[in-house]
């Protein structure tokens, strides 16, 4: 082994020693309110992407802030490298990702405080929880590597592996700058292998790696029928209602079994293995067992798949946003002229999210009267992904966390888009290993976002023994 | 005739002659905003109410506010009597009705300028047009009967009929307190027939009665399915997704047919009799001369029936609003808790709002998934209406209207509902002449809400003629 037992233990205390200030930096960056997607928070965005790289240099890297200019809206990227990085080095090289960025906050009346107040509480069941947008998409996250390395550099000086750090300020957002930038600086952020904090705990207690992401292809609908707003007395039954052709075109988009019925959606898809099947039918041993946290209980998608299968394995339609006429208080008998919404589809390996974007849009211009007319604006699309189950590096990082955890790490899947994993095999050649210490209900996207102190003080741990297992890969 | 043919011109010159002063009337109750349905406005709709006794005093009436207090929100009644109303007199007594109240204005970025800053402008066709919220629904409409009133005043010192008026404050919110007002003031208010200025022109030139009137039973309906809100991607496909509960059930309420699917919705109407249908394709001879100023061309409602018997005869479902998930700039992966709809039923004579209520409910509670719940606001319900055709007033009205306009004024019907023409005869035993002067394209319930200076100025001669005419029918 490549680092000494006594050295790890160092570390490790140091980590223990350290959790206050720990916490203390983490609320910092917590308060800085970089909505990416908002341009209001342009700013912000920029504020959060300084304190990084300040953060960086503290650790004794040379960090830059990187201009991205082939999509709006440009959030800078935060690049360092550590100073074994860039010379010659035996010790395997790993690039570290995160993102800086962070959701909206609406609705911003079920906060149960302003949400980029950190606080540090204790929930209803005495766990101790960070709460503040963010906390655990993606900046607490972040921050337990930032940490481990921290505790490295303090004991030892150095870091056990060649460490390089790339933080993305668009990943709420589309992040349409990621890819041209990847393959705009090949050179510079070429590694031995992607290191991805953003995902969650297999459950509970047990640690995962997740080897398997949906993609995402998302798209906003508007629908327009008469030129302005109609008195629906006047005109209701003659005129199209815009509201009433958009439910029925979503209402079309799924089967009364849970499936979507765009043409083709399901074709190049693969069944999950038996084994993996097995495995997390071991960790979610019924449908409630992951609803139930969400107050539901029975699956609503596709029949003949486990509520986890439908989240982990496969692909998904979703409506994230609708809007129409008159949504205030009391009641107002307009008809609109136009009504809107937000669409996502998760997916899996083997679909391609161009040619979904195209059946999308002819189903919804299928559904359309004679007289109406669509607009649709693409929101970013990133195919599914699954890790090389023979990475050299995929084995050692098991280990590690199974070493901190006290049970054996478990390879998982992610509804989740993280479209960094793809881009970086298509960019750099990578295999990317997404770690992360979330829980599914840290509410994230949500208000309320937490991030337990154990999540976060385990997860700097984990790190620690993780970057000391990679050096064994060298 | 009672009214001689020297009075009369009097009065109609000095109408002509006033025409500035009563634009300057109407334009100080336009600049205030009495919305009804927003609680922020209740002390606007004390203030036109409190605007509107004045006016009726300065008309030489008694005017009294009377609160309601049946239900929310409670904005007062202004009831007028001129002195004449009260006495015992021959002459025929005819009870006025308008609303003070407005619709709210959203989106105020359309607007032109704003609401309730009114303009007297020329449109692209050089006609005048008065421009505000409550232009022509309800205020403009209801200074044309103040002003003819006035106008009578000023010449003769007296009305040739007996006047009394009725100004509610909730015509666009519900009007839950209109009934019981009038069934509590039965003695006070009961005449001999009731004059209501809040219709159309039955086209552009021609002058209209309107006949029958559609009623209206309105709901509002959340949907609930997860207990807080979720990422899409860690819970999309699993848990249930309430905007597509809610297109789905909403979808379901009309055929491909355009038909209402509720079960025994169509129980009890009877048909247009020929003669009607052939007046009305005279008028509308076809679909887009109706809709075209809407920018449409198509009629979407039932097949088999032509556009504006689709609004003036048929029954329809309006989706009026929809809500639910992220409805800001950009994408948010967010999958909602909840989702809301504010659906309204316009209905005819022989549909029961209550029955028809209960089978809406019962079609969205039978498209709840099991873990899923709903509640349900009802916002007033208002049954379909129709004019006796042997009232001995309107055939004096029609010809007077046919006097003013130079060609024979139609009886139509109109899509809107109108409760206090179904609610005066119930609690009154009155029949209610509904006579307007508003045109299709005048916006109202829509940004930039306009009333044309033809409209105001030949109404205000309309209703001179119409006071003229029912002094006959004593």
């Amino acid at each position: 082994m490549t680092v000494t037992s006594g050295t790890l233990d160092a570390v490790l205390q140091n980590v223990d020693a350290n959790l206050d200030t720990s916490v203390s930096s983490l609320f910092e960056i917590l308060r800085i309110p970089s909505i990416s997607t908002q341009p209001a928070h342009a700013a912000d965005c920029r504020k959060a992407a300084a304190w990084m790289q300040q953060a960086l240099e503290n650790l004794g890297m040379t960090a830059t802030l990187r201009d991205v200019h082939w999509a709006a809206p440009g959030h800078p990227m935060v690049v360092g490298h550590d100073a074994a990085a860039e010379g010659k080095d035996e010790r395997p090289h790993v690039l570290f990702y995160g993102h800086y960025d962070v959701q909206p906050t609406d609705p911003e009346t079920l906060w149960n405080a302003p949400p980029f107040d950190p606080r540090l509480i204790e929930d209803a069941s005495g766990r101790k929880v960070i709460v503040a947008r963010g906390a655990s998409d993606d900046k607490g996250q972040v921050m337990t590597f930032l940490e481990a390395c921290r505790a490295w550099k303090d004991v030892t000086g150095s870091l056990p592996v060649r460490v390089s750090v790339l933080l993305e300020g668009e990943e709420e957002c589309g992040g349409a700058n990621l890819y041209p930038f990847l393959k705009e600086n090949v050179a510079e952020l070429k590694a031995d292998v992607v290191l991805v904090c953003d995902t969650s705990m297999a459950d509970r207690n047990t640690p995962g790696i997740t080897t398997s992401l949906r993609g995402m292809m998302a798209e906003e609908v508007v629908i327009q029928c008469a030129s302005h707003d109609l008195h629906s007395g006047l005109y209701g039954n003659a005129a199209a209602n815009p509201i009433a052709v958009l439910c029925q075109a979503l209402a079309t988009l799924r089967t009364a079994d849970g499936g979507v019925t765009l043409p083709g959606f399901y074709d190049g898809i693969r069944e999950p293995a038996a084994a993996t099947r097995a495995q997390w039918s071991h960790l979610f041993p019924d449908d409630a067992s992951l609803l139930h946290e969400a107050g539901l209980a029975i699956a609503a998608g596709e029949k003949g798949y486990s509520a986890i299968e439908q989240t982990w394995c496969r692909p998904s339609c979703e409506i994230n946003g609708i809007s129409g006429g008159y949504e205030g208080e009391g009641f107002k008998t307009v008809l609109p002229a136009k009504a809107m919404a937000k669409v996502s589809f998760r997916l899996v390996p083997g679909q391609d999210p161009d040619r979904i974007r195209e059946t999308f849009r002819a189903h919804i211009r299928a559904a359309l009267p004679q007289d109406a007319t669509v607009t649709f604006t693409a929101h970013g699309g990133s195919p599914g992904f699954e890790v090389s189950r023979d990475s050299r590096f995929l084995g050692l990082a098991l280990k590690a966390l199974s070493d901190e955890w006290g049970v054996p790490a478990a390879t998982v899947g992610s509804g989740g888009s993280i479209p960094v994993a793809g881009e970086v095999r298509d960019a750099l050649g990578l295999d990317a290993l997404m770690i992360g210490f979330a829980q599914n209900d840290d509410r994230i996207h949500s208000p309320n976002e937490q991030y337990g102190l154990d999540s976060f003080h385990k997860g700097i741990r984990s790190w620690v023994r993780v970057l000391a297992a990679l050096a064994d890969a060298g």
